[in-house]
């Protein structure tokens, strides 16, 4: 059974180190594998909206996203996530439980749909999962991402409207 | 004659009224019409790499343009630039010359490709210039742009690799 509740300052400790494991691995994110702990912990929990954590019934840590608006003003009713599960803690079906809970948030919010702006085309897993999960890809940016193992690949945008 | 030159703080109290006027009609740009003077100044002149004004033979202001990178990291060498043109002075060519401009400062910056991530679907006059300068229509957001007269619209994303 998974918990997911907002994200508390007392988190950090135990979100920082599955963030910078998955960046370091640079074949997801676009943030840098040399950024600071600093800048990380402001992108990703003070710039959105909303952080969450996801934890097992021992308070574990599982996952994290956030949910922020996309775009200021005239394009901010559509919002973006980003999800980040542990490598120990894959295949058990916590991206895809996040990814529900962030678009129930989404609509309570307010937001008519969700963007992800710069999904790695070498990442099907994720591709497979969002499509599972309602999205489309709308976009492909040629050579957009700089995968640290494979170099140039393209990036996908993906988007799925939240109300009728 | 045009010349671009960068953009000087001094420029500030020219460069704001095209930007404000730009902004106010809520059809090209998401940035609300409610914003203030100062986060539209840091979003033009300091979160950007470079900003540059371009000016008649007198110094009269015609346009001016933004580069930055497009993401952090590993998307860097992909950038992203905004260009505005007063009202009175479209149709003259400036865009024109502004986006050729910042293809080749781009290149100097060491950028490998330019991309557009919000071309609003009902800017034709936009979208045939870019078309006409190289660049490719490669995603489409639908209803990403909340135009002031239209509502929802869709938005286009279009790019182009600055290098073979």
């Amino acid at each position: 059974m998974l918990q997911i509740r907002e994200y508390h300052a007392s988190d950090w400790p135990n979100v920082w180190p599955i963030l910078r494991e998955t960046f370091a691995a640079g074949d997801t994110y676009t943030f840098s594998p040399r950024s600071t702990e600093e800048e990380i912990r402001k992108a990703w929990t003070e710039v959105p909206v909303r952080t969450f954590v996801a934890c097992d019934p021992d308070g574990q840590l599982l996952g994290t996203y956030f949910i922020k608006a996309n775009q200021p003003g005239l394009g901010s009713h559509v919002c973006n996530c980003g999800y980040v599960v542990p490598a120990r803690a894959r295949g058990r079906g916590i991206a895809s439980q996040m990814c529900e809970h962030s678009q129930s948030e989404a609509r309570t919010l307010g937001f008519l749909a969700m963007q992800f702006n710069f999904l790695v085309s070498t990442n099907t897993g994720a591709i497979r999962l969002w499509t599972k999960l309602g999205f489309s890809i709308v976009g492909r940016l040629p050579g957009a991402f700089n995968h640290r193992k494979l170099g140039y690949v393209d990036a996908l945008v993906m988007f799925k409207q939240l109300v009728p």
